[in-house]
């Protein structure tokens, strides 16, 4: 990331995954703080690759851009994010106000398919910003401080992006250990058995969240349980690191699933109870426990705020446990989508 | 009640029906106290039938008994609660030690339907034991103080028996007025609008709970959210109360539903996460919210430790909530079991 020159026009692409909380961040305070540290698994096929052109603006404008999403022009929600996202990186590059952003964006999983688009959106949307902003100025920096800068950027567009930046995993949220942070994601490491881990994931239902994320986020504004919440959290995250630190599998396993499944309770609890879960989320995870039951198979579910069931299991279970899904769904003559992915490595930068 | 001559032997028999709680009673501690107030609307047709026959023992045996239940003699653990609670009352009443029980227990609703039978079963033999006591001692309490004599009983037999003494609602727990109390439930007569209330219980299983209820209020003991839980209960209580003092449909609506999700939101954040809800559970609260959206349909939903739903409503809605329930039966052609029930009265001596 080398350059000392500032180049008035160019285009920047970065490719930036999807990633899984397995310590949910549910509750956010100020400007994209979270209530709570969380910890994610990082992607590997789910991303999003964003392509940033950009070129000195006529002027009398400040922020202006066009954004295509798949070869369509986003919508007015999208766009205002976008363009408060660029806002607030003018605050630190004043050269973004005197520059016109081209702006095209491909995800590789399929629209509407449940899948927090958010993630891999804004992570990459910031990172190829960001490039920009510093290729226009001819002032980069280092490799490790413009990925933490990237991250801190993601955050401001939607919480969960900040750890998308990172591979294999991503913690968020200061207090979890000396380098973790409020403001951006740190990479995390873990035990050489947590490396590769597989994530199938069930698809039940490809509508519209019923809730937003920031209505959902506010739901612990006032929740009866948030303080009980911030030290389940606490536990929970120590858990979660003992396990992935020693290749614990059942450890994880508990903490993971308490952890999906704390957040729908929560969102059972709130003031307006939020019922996001299908009746074939219920008979997955019914089925599943019944086919696991002392097996001591490497394997856990993990829910976000929707449907939809991730399916996390180990490489040396992967063959039961990819047939356990087949049988499943046939069983139920249920045609949903599968989409498999695993572990990976974080944010790319893609050069012609 | 009165009486003045000891009846060596003798039978009594009192009618006790279940009750659904509006405001869970979810955590206990020490001997059967509540952790929080909880407050039930009494069934009318789902009740338990118990005569209690009551004659000297040889002087050898201490509080021996037979209990049939539809005539079959009960298991070893319902056994084993039906004597401690026969230890705990002769406490008060030695004359008890000197008596052997021949006990023959009948239910009205079906045998496994995922009712709680111990709220009706076990205050009709706290009733009918409580009478043999006075009987056999000749000292008989005026009809209030035996009702909170035997509401206390039937408390230390199950929690939630304490409330099936008393209707139209019943609330158990200490700090909802006055004269609240941990130790026994007190009646409570609402707006004349909810006076009668008609309940549509779906049975989605028969199976026998996977969590009997004296782990389940254990989960509680070390929950994160147990002081979140209570501060909740206590707004609750107080809207409840609220809205059946006022006529207040809509706020019941909120509160009863609230209280439905919190409880399986509290069994999903244990730290041994229980998840008791059935697909159909799931299936007919998202269908239910599709149907009422709009309406303004005096109907709320409740579910206990279960997977079944109650469903509660107004007679002025009677007509449409029923068909409602046919139909979506039909529509999924399910062969579930619904009883219809009502508001009741308490219990009641049973006199030949």
């Amino acid at each position: 990331m080398q350059q000392d020159k500032p180049e008035p026009e160019g285009s920047m692409e970065w490719r930036s995954p999807s990633n899984i909380a397995l310590i949910k961040y549910w509750g956010k305070q100020g400007n994209q703080i979270p209530m709570n540290p969380s910890l994610s698994m990082t992607l590997k096929y789910a991303f999003t690759q964003t392509e940033v052109k950009w070129r000195p603006n006529d002027g009398t404008t400040q922020g202006e851009f066009d954004f295509f999403l798949s070869g369509q022009k986003v919508g007015p929600k999208f766009e205002k994010r976008v363009g408060n996202l660029i806002k607030e990186m003018a605050k630190a590059y004043p050269v973004l106000n005197d520059l016109y952003f081209s702006i095209t964006s491909l995800n590789t999983f399929p629209h509407s398919t449940g899948i927090a688009s958010s993630a891999s959106g804004l992570s990459a949307l910031a990172l190829s910003l960001l490039s920009a902003a510093q290729r226009a100025t001819g002032k980069a920096d280092e490799y490790p401080r413009f990925l933490q800068k990237a991250s801190h950027y993601a955050r401001l567009g939607s919480g969960s992006a900040c750890r998308s930046i990172y591979g294999p995993y991503a913690i968020w949220g200061g207090g979890v250990n000396t380098e973790s942070s409020d403001e951006y994601a740190i990479p995390y490491k873990p035990h050489q058995d947590f490396e590769i881990i597989y994530d199938s994931i069930l698809i039940f239902s490809e509508k519209p969240k019923k809730v937003g994320s920031s209505a959902g986020h506010k739901l612990m504004d006032e929740h009866f349980y948030r303080q009980g919440r911030i030290n389940q959290v606490r536990e929970n995250s120590i858990r979660l690191l003992k396990a992935l630190e020693t290749g614990d599998f059942e450890m994880w396993q508990e903490v993971v699933e308490q952890e999906a499944l704390s957040l729908h309770g929560l969102m059972f609890a709130s003031h307006e109870p939020v019922l996001l879960l299908e009746p074939d989320t219920i008979r997955f995870i019914h089925d599943l426990n019944a086919f696991r039951a002392g097996k001591g198979l490497k394997v856990a579910f993990t829910i976000d705020a929707g449907p939809n069931i991730h399916l996390l299991y180990a490489d040396e279970h992967r063959e039961i446990i990819r047939n356990f899904i087949s049988e499943w769904i046939m069983d139920h003559h249920l045609q949903i989508q599968v989409l498999d992915d695993e572990t990976g490595k974080g944010a790319k930068q893609l050069f012609e």
